[in-house]
C-alpha cells in the first residue's frame, strides 16, 4: 500500500481530522478521532481503525515507530505520515505523540447490551454529564471496577469526543456503552430484575446500607445539580457518601467510583 | 485604605505575583498564590490573606463584586486593582475570575500534627506524588473522606504549587497536612499505635479485607511506580483494589478514595 505524506493544512484528509474535533462533524461523518498510542493501539485490537496518521518528528520512543511498523507490515490499514503543522492542527493534545487515527462510531443502543451471561452484574449510569473528560474517567472506572457496562441517560457529552476518548484511557474500546431515556433504562432493568440505586447527597443511608449484593444499576447524577426529580420514581433505592469536610460535593468520578468499589466489596464476600 | 490601581506588566506587585508561579520563588518568599473566589474566600477565613490584587473585566458574578466590597469594608487586607493584562499576566488559570491573594506558607512539619483528640483516625500519606493536581485531589479526597490529616512523604510536589491549590478546592485550607521523611513517620505512628497499611497492587489481600477498624494511616505511592522498597518494612499490611478491567493503573487519587471510603465505612459501622 503506497503511503501518503501530507505536508498541507488544507489537504482534505486534514480537514476531515479537524472536523472531527466538533460533535457536529463527528455526528455527519459517523467517525471519530483516536488519538496517542494507548488509545489507538486499543482501538486497532478492538473496533478496528479506518486509517491511521502519524508524524515521527512528535513520537515519544522507540514503540510509536514500532506501532507504525507492525501496522505497514501488516498492510490492512492505509497509514498517511503528516508534516509537523498538519499534525498539529489535527492534533487535541498538547504533547501530542506524532499518532492519531480515524475509527467509526458504533451504535449505542440498550438493546445491544446483554448482560445475561454475567452473575450478577453491576451498571453504571451516568445522567446529564457535561464534561467529557468526566465521560472518559467514569469510562475508566467502570472498566476497572467491574462494571458490566456504562448507560448515559440525558447526554451531554459524547464518547467520542476526543476528551472522552483521552480520560478514558482506552476504556471506551471495552466498556460497553449504550446511551437511553431514563424511562427507557428503568423499563429494560424492572425486565431484568436489576436494582436501581440513586448516588444522591440527600439520601438519607449511608452507601455501605444499601443491598448492593444483588443485580444492581448505580445512578450517578451530574457534576451541577445531582440526580433530577424523574429519577424519583425510578430509582428503588438512594444513599449518600457521608461528606466529612469543607466541600459540599465530590467528583462525580470519585463518587460513581465509590458506589462501584461498595458493588464489588459485597459481590465478593456477601 | 488607599487602593492602588496597577496597570503596568513591569510593576514589582505583578512580578512577585509572578514569582509565585515557581517553586524556588515560593521557596525564597515563603509565600503563594491563591486564585478564584472559592479559594481565597476559604484562605480569607482561615489562614488570612496578605493581599489581593482584583480585576472587575473577570468577574463571573455579582458574588466576587460582593467579596470586594467586604474585603474593602473590612479594611484590614491591602486591596489593589490589576488592569487587565496585568492580571493574565499572574493568573495561573485558563478562564480567570479576576480574583487572586497573596498568602503565607505555613510550616508542615509531623510534630505540629496531633491527633490525641481524634478517636480512631484515619491519616493520609502520599508518597513520591508528582503531580501538583494529584496533590490537590489527594487533598480534597482527605478532607472530604475524614482524614485526620494528610503526611506527604518524598514529595515532589509542593501543596503551594497553583495547581495543587486549585485542585485541592480549597481543602489546603482545611485539611492539616505535614512533610515527613518515611523512617520519621513510621517512627510517629509506631509511638501513637497507628497502623501503617499500604495500598499496593501486589498485595495478596483485598482492600475489603483489611482491618481498618482501628487507628491507621495508609500510605499512597507515587502516580508511576507505587511504593518503593523502603516501605516494606514500615507498612504493617497492604492491600489492593480488584482491578477488573484492561487498565493495570488507577488514579492514586481514585485509589486513596476507595481506601478513605472503606475505613470511614468499618470506622462507623462496626
Amino acid at each position: 500500500m503506497s503511503e501518503e505524506f501530507i505536508q498541507s493544512r488544507q489537504n482534505p484528509r486534514v480537514k476531515l481530522l479537524i472536523r472531527l474535533k466538533d460533535r457536529a462533524g463527528r455526528r455527519k461523518t459517523g467517525l471519530f478521532a483516536v488519538e496517542g498510542l494507548r488509545e489507538l493501539s486499543r482501538c486497532v485490537s478492538s473496533v478496528g481503525v479506518e486509517e491511521i496518521y502519524f508524524c515521527p518528528e512528535f513520537f515519544k520512543g522507540p514503540e510509536h515507530s514500532a506501532f507504525v511498523a507492525e501496522v505497514r507490515a501488516r498492510a490492512s490499514i492505509p497509514l498517511c505520515r503528516l508534516s509537523e503543522g498538519a499534525f498539529e492542527k489535527v492534533s487535541n493534545r498538547e504533547g501530542c505523540d506524532g499518532l492519531i487515527g480515524i475509527a467509526k462510531q458504533w451504535e449505542c443502543a440498550l438493546s445491544d447490551i446483554d448482560v445475561s451471561g454475567i452473575a450478577n452484574p453491576t451498571l453504571l449510569v451516568a445522567d446529564s454529564i457535561e464534561k467529557p473528560g468526566n465521560l472518559g474517567a467514569l469510562l475508566r472506572s467502570a472498566d476497572s471496577l467491574g462494571a458490566a457496562a456504562v448507560v448515559l441517560t440525558n447526554p451531554v457529552s459524547d464518547i467520542f469526543n476526543p476528551a472522552a476518548v483521552r480520560a478514558s484511557q482506552g476504556a471506551i474500546f471495552s466498556v460497553r456503552v449504550a446511551v437511553a431515556s431514563p424511562e427507557e433504562l428503568s423499563r429494560w432493568l424492572k425486565a431484568r430484575g436489576i436494582k436501581a440505586y440513586g448516588a444522591h447527597l440527600g439520601a438519607s443511608d449511608f452507601l455501605w446500607n444499601l443491598d448492593m449484593s444483588v443485580p444492581c444499576a448505580i445512578v450517578a447524577g451530574s457534576e451541577k445539580d445531582g440526580l433530577g426529580p424523574e429519577w424519583d420514581e425510578i430509582l428503588d433505592e438512594k444513599a449518600k457518601i457521608p461528606m466529612t469536610g469543607l466541600s459540599d460535593s465530590m467528583n462525580v468520578n470519585a463518587a460513581a467510583s465509590l458506589f462501584l468499589y461498595e458493588a464489588l466489596r459485597q459481590k465478593s464476600i456477601l
